[in-house]
């Protein structure tokens, strides 16, 4: 939070921009699509919708202007909180998904009320710096909610048991071979990594992101793509969801006791056992063996790392390769209409990292720790991250389901080592390229 | 299942008459109130409007045609099979509220198809008896989801933390003095229960309540009326929660497991708690100590009778009492703009029993068994009573939310001992009155 | 509890014989043997021993003397009540395996004080009719637990992954072919069950056994012996445990929930697929064909009775049929050398019902409820039965692990239907014998 | 492993010394009290034993010798088997309390069978350096099962309802006031951490110690001594376990779901609500507030730390804040009679850190992850540390019931942030003393 937005769009642009893209995601979907919470780690459509909502009539328009307001309904604040427990009583999460009313309709008129007010607020000018960082998280948390909307809307109809039901309708073709992975081997050394607070100001940041500081490396390669879903079957061929010495321990138990023997929404075709399915955002089709793999757990990408001969690598080693390159690859292009809402090919070797940013997250090695000296700011916003800081990974890039813009160098993404739901691969690390 | 319909009523009329209040009931409820399924016990609205147009396509129409018929979606018979497990695989209970398409519309869309196909075929004429039994048992079970839809909404509604959604706005007067209950002996011996299968056609009976057969009874007294919220109040307030000896042991340790300490759907005011409120169809409000209680388990029952010196009636006692008396009570009436959806006042005293019929279920204390001689018929429709026959109990009369002409003298209504959600009260019995 | 101790007994000599059998039935097991509890319906032998004692101490003892009793601990009355609210805060029933302390030898010497000071009371004599009873009561309830402490140990040894443990080392002989089965005939009518009130004095009966009353029965046959492993076998290759026809709905989603394929302590070699192995309390050996079935619930003996095309009688049937017929057949015998610990053949049919007492308690299809009449005793022993009235089955007979003498024809045992820990089999019944 | 025994002690003397002292440990309980597993994190003391010399009898003999071993019974190695998966199938871990066979005295066999076979191994000599750093591991190994037996049997011990048991009956005098805690500064740089392979050979180390590697660290200070019960109560009265503000996410659902409002092991008294009580190895006593406050999980320390104006320590300030310092302090010492088996005061302020050693184990910030370079050894002994680099956190130090010589500077303790029964507790850092 500590730059102001960006010179080159106006805080009406940003406005408009983001809250349209959240409306466009949720266009294809009925009022039941966006009513049902399928699991507890994810919310209705229809609750993204109000809590990003419920952001903005909190902490910047509260702050801003009081009484008679046509959006202020008592309960939304009660309802949409998600977990800023300094703001007050919340509805528990679990039961999201059991509150049909206010209705979807309605929750586009608090939207519409909402962006009204904002509208005129932002036409008038925002008071201060203060003021504006907050503005300007309200969007990056809207950008959040945009992904997790796609990711928790891919759950939903995955629940699902007949065939069909996507998110999109298109025909996808085979991606390309994108060859062997290579290693890309970097120097260690006392480094820099972070946030720099005092760099030109050019954008937002997290407060988790700083403050900038020295972490010691020692020499390390990665692996110039993404693991893909043929290496993985590999892994799986070679009994890697069977043999033990390949898990760390809490990994083999959440593995065993779950029954996992694939990626989430992987699934054997019941004609061709050789065959597998894969459940995606424009429906169920074949696993492609040139794409990359997602929906792994922490633990699966540990596990297969091990079975490789190879680690995972720490966010720190990770942002040392990518400082430097620019932020590009395959991000949420929902306007496209062949985009495929799913990581694609890493494309023909380049003698140079591919696939750093976009198509999807990386699970690092990393705990998702403060780094020193993080202090947690006061007020609710100090809840947007720090509370997180235990028993989670660092995950770093960004993906397919990310808006653009959105992800930067040094961000970081964090969830808890057996989740799968979202849009997480892999990348090998090594000490020594072999 | 051994009559064939009601000769004052055509066929089409009947179909109508009962299709057409399906969906009078769904009328006021959202795309989001009909998706959701709030518990276990529950389904949704959008699926009971599904499920019993499945019966028809199923076991009516599918007997008759074949090939080419626009309802005919596999899927369909997969996901609205209910529990008949001879017709085929079926979608898992707990998960029909996961299950977001077919949309409310798409379902709209199969039941109007199968409407124009049911009226032609009754239009044609059904082929023999059995054909003309099935088609009626299919409204039957209609009308009983339409009562699970109304306990089911009921239900949903209630997890709403924002006070105020209800099924019917309106504003009630407070209901009537019932005065004090009054004892109505009854002499024991060897008498007849359950449906005569050779008596006058003149009313539909489900296998459940044949054959019939002789019991011995010993001399008994019922309560005149219901019991009433305001007695349970002082149940309550003389610790019949806390109080192990008026409880069975099966109902002690689910209600100190649920930590009960009233009806469901009974929470104390916030502010006085002294005054208690009610969740209603038609909105929250104070409990009216003259109106009966409603929505406690048989446990509950049980421990009331006990702690009251009385028991609870047995079903063959029950019958025997209403043998001879009129059919007649409160009954659902979503047509009339002040009904309650909720029982109402016994009114003043008669010298015989009131409420038999209607205002609410009446726990008795017999298990649901069969009969002597009771066998399964052959087929799917076998399924239909006689598996439940085990670990529920037998509830007699019929209820405010169960369709008028639904019930009858023999009508065997059951559900398991801690449910609550349901519409069931409480009537005493005694085996001398006191 | 309505009549004295029989007269042929001194009351000393009735004690003494009943304490000592409990000590050699504990004689064969460990300390850590006693120690454990296996699931919750189980209990640590040494609680056993303790809580039957604790009956004397509280019941009999506790009303004719007061202070400096060597065996009053206070931490006694509060972990060796069972179930008896009404006596004060009772350890919870699924920690009873955690209490290390008193250790056995401290339980030895509280049976040791507690049997003195009975004998001395005995010897003084009872003040009336009513300590005579309760004395009577406390006997026949050590009885009880004497029956329960052999299944308990039998679940715990089960648990061992040893193959080997057993509570009695033998090598059995397979017992002999009882031959097909062949129906007994009974006339129905109205007729008188349970205990008189007012028969001769000569034995004693729990409170449930009556009031006698009446009850009409219909014609209706038993078979001739108890249904046997070897017929369970044709049910098993018959698909019995997946065909969801054969089963009632409770039944049907607790097997398939627990994964059952046959009954408990049932499992196939490892080896040879066709062969089964059974765990007793003489080790791990293979079925005997000729050997009743045992340790199945009352869902899978009413599947079975529904696959033969037969059902379970009600209780009622059975005492009928039962009437006037010796109290005779395999119970427990821990002193013979030669002693099963387990149900045997029938034997050559006889042209009679065989297998009626002993062998193993019968389930019936009656629901445990009480008698028309039939009101709970004032104070602590009140819970004795009555409390149990909601949600159990009937069993009839007695079995192998009943003590010689404890049961009769109007005795009423009682399960949950899902439970198989204790020694139940099947008898079955029908209308008309085919 | 990298380092052979320490010169001044033979192996034999080394090997008997710690055998010894298991069983000592055991001695004051009984077979009752060895035999109960109290919950899954804990095992039974006899499976303890057992499982100690299963790793002498699996990874020492197992490899010198073949054939005709007394000890060598095919049960004991699935049965005392922990979490070697590449050794073969395993009990469950949470089954280990309901195997009652083989008993206590069969294990003591099996420990007597293993020491004569290990005794004249040792005196015949370990054929190389290899099978010496197994039998140091061995040694190790059962050090850390000492620890783990005895918090394992104060948790058993904690479980009886009945005031009074204890491991060890004395009764303690109060302990000094150890003063306002102070803090000691500490400058940043590059720093060298863990355990170097190349350093002279004086003790043993395991495996997850090293690689010795640089870190950078800032400017940090540590709390001259432990947090007291006595800051603690401080922190409950001001509503440290009601203010989600000072716990991380995790943390607080974990403690709101398990209603933490103390320490594990403290209760309120119930007649003064303002006096808490202490379960202890020397039974229940008041909470003395000199005392170092422990079993608090990682989720309490932090959110104390956060209440205090703090944080943990990283485990590399730790080792280099204690680098250069005295291996001394309150450890295991089960032969003095006065000995408290908890922590105690740290005594009069030393201008110097205090409690480093002994006392308890302190909570470090640092999730458990492999030191850069670290390196799985192969095989089974492979499994002992590296498997739980996930989800667990670093402690550091040793304490009270740690024996004595057992820890180090280097040393690596983990639990999962959750658990609180081991013998944990709080020392604050802080980036700038205040």
């Amino acid at each position: 939070m500590v730059t102001p937005p960006r010179a080159h769009e106006s805080l009406i642009d940003r406005y408009t921009s983001v809250r349209s893209r959240t409306e466009r995601l949720a266009a294809p979907l009925s009022a039941e699509d966006q009513m049902v919470q399928s699991m507890i780690d994810c919310s209705p459509t229809k609750w993204h919708r109000a809590h990003t909502t419920w952001f903005f009539a909190e902490f910047v328009l509260g702050s801003e202007q009081d009484g008679g307001r046509p959006w202020d309904r008592p309960e939304y604040r009660f309802l949409y909180n998600s977990y800023y427990e300094a703001v007050g009583a919340r509805h528990p999460r679990p039961e999201r998904g059991l509150v049909t009313r206010p209705s979807v309709a309605e929750v586009v008129e608090y939207r519409t009320h909402v962006d009204q007010a904002m509208e005129a607020l932002l036409a008038a000018g925002l008071e201060d710096e203060t003021a504006e960082a907050t503005f300007m998280l309200g969007t990056q948390h809207e950008e959040q909610h945009q992904e997790l909307l796609m990711i928790d809307i891919k759950n939903l109809l995955s629940m699902n048991p007949a065939v069909g039901p996507a998110y999109a309708d298109r025909v996808l073709a085979p991606v390309s071979d994108p060859g062997p992975a290579a290693w890309v081997s970097f120097e260690g050394g006392v480094i820099e990594t972070g946030r720099n607070a005092d760099a030109p100001v050019e954008s937002f940041s997290f407060d988790n992101e700083g403050p900038r500081h020295e972490v010691r490396l020692y020499d390390f390669a990665l692996a110039d793509r993404l693991v893909t879903a043929g290496e993985w079957l590999a892994f799986i061929d070679d009994g890697g969801y069977q043999r033990p010495e390949l898990w760390k321990s809490d990994g083999w138990y959440r593995a065993q006791g779950e029954g996992w023997d694939a990626p989430l929404y992987w699934r054997r075709s019941p004609d061709e056992p050789n065959t597998w399915w894969i459940h995606t955002l424009t429906g169920l089709r074949t696993v492609d063996p040139n794409e990359p793999v997602v929906h792994v757990s922490h633990y699966e990408a540990d596990a297969f790392a091990t079975w490789a001969g190879a680690r995972l690598p720490t966010e720190f080693e990770w942002e040392h390769a990518a400082r430097d390159r620019p932020v590009a690859g395959v991000f949420l292009d929902e306007q496209s209409d062949d985009f495929r809402f799913h990581p694609t090919s890493a494309g023909p070797p380049t003698g140079d990292l591919r696939q750093l940013f976009g198509d999807c997250w990386e699970w690092t090695s990393s705990a998702y720790q403060p780094y020193p000296g993080f202090a947690i700011a006061d007020g609710a916003i100090g809840e947007y991250n720090g509370k997180f800081m235990s028993g989670q990974q660092v995950l770093r890039g960004g993906g397919a389901l990310t808006p653009p813009g959105h992800t930067r160098l040094t961000y970081r993404n964090f969830f808890h080592p057996h989740t799968r739901w979202h849009l997480a691969g892999v990348r090998l690390a090594t000490d020594q390229p072999s």
